[in-house]
């Protein structure tokens, strides 16, 4: 397997796979989708992150799915909360679209392998996290387009602990620091909302200091 | 069954679809998707038939596809051909990504139903319009989201002259004048596209005088 695609976030996961593809495939490049999230600092972080490692960068515009729905991500009228049903900070069908997109692009491009940092241990709720999903994506994408992907997802059943310590074992964690997680946004980051304090207890858990910058 | 959400190219095939719906479900509306085809007239078509019928109908801004592919049907400089493989006008993942949209647009509305026209009878070789597709699909969206869709395909196991019978028995056939099948964008139709020859040879077939004006 030569060339893969990264759905990248600019976020800690996503940057975990970019690093574990770069071990595994020749030719590796990101993709960042804009879909007018509240916390568009993690498509700079994105952008920061592909250059630092010489990798090809794109940021490919979706604005249908704020136009469509409204959530916690792309609307700063709605609260962030969580709790029981889905978070307020689900967006329908994004991973779905965001396959998608990314899959359309990487046929026209010869790439068969897509890689994703959804994880189902950790996965906060979100039905678009789960590896059934996943699986059911990629036959779907597969029939699609008469084209033979395969869609990794190296975290689906790390924890977030496991997670950090993936990262440090493949001697990335210093990247880490230039990742963005919070929803609110910010940098420093909140270190409160739901993603911020995720993203903490997986470090916490793993024995390691994150070596982001948090509000005091 | 209550309400449903036709996906409307503005053609024959999705507006016989819409007559079929507005006899199945108690509330119609439909959809269209403007993603830079160069027969952009089927937008008017898709306009012109809901208005006609008092349907409410939405268009969904989708560059992102011309953006990332390119196709006989975005792009004038490829030709318009067929034969072997997949055929110059096939857009990779067009009914993947519209359909995703169109469930993400639906849930939104509390909608579970989903209506579409693809037919793997006369299926011009597009790998997305046969039903082990949109089984794939349908399962991959109620993944995806948690959410009951159904999609229907009323058309997907009958000819196009079948298809022209049917619309015939639900009293819809005048309707058709109306819509747009031409590839090649032009009113009067050019009569000679593949999209052309198969909605003619199926009018033939049925033994019915299509509506349409043709160039002469």
């Amino acid at each position: 397997m030569k060339k893969a695609i990264i759905l990248h976030s600019g976020g800690q996961d996503s940057t975990t796979c970019l690093v574990w593809a770069l071990k595994k495939f020749r030719n590796v490049e990101i993709i960042s989708f804009d879909y007018g999230q509240r916390h568009k600092t993690e498509l700079k972080a994105a952008r920061a992150i592909a250059k630092k490692l010489g990798v090809p960068h794109k940021t490919i515009s979706l604005p249908v799915l704020k136009e469509l729905t409204k959530n916690a991500l792309t609307d700063k009228t709605v609260k962030i909360k969580t709790g029981k049903g889905l978070p307020s900070t689900f967006v329908d069908g994004r991973n779905q679209l965001f396959l998608t997109v990314a899959a359309i692009y990487a046929k026209q491009k010869g790439i068969k392998n897509l890689v994703t940092g959804v994880c189902q241990t950790d996965y906060s709720g979100y039905p678009d996290c789960r590896e059934t999903f996943i699986k059911s994506m990629q036959k779907t994408l597969r029939l699609a387009m008469e084209y033979p992907f395969t869609i990794h997802i190296p975290l689906m059943h790390l924890t977030k602990a496991d997670s950090v310590k993936l990262m440090e074992k493949l001697g990335g964690l210093d990247l880490l620091k230039f990742t963005h997680t919070c929803y609110e946004g910010t940098r420093p980051a909140c270190g409160k909302c739901p993603a911020c304090k995720l993203r903490l207890k997986g470090f916490k858990e793993a024995g390691i200091i994150d070596p982001l910058l948090y509000r005091p």
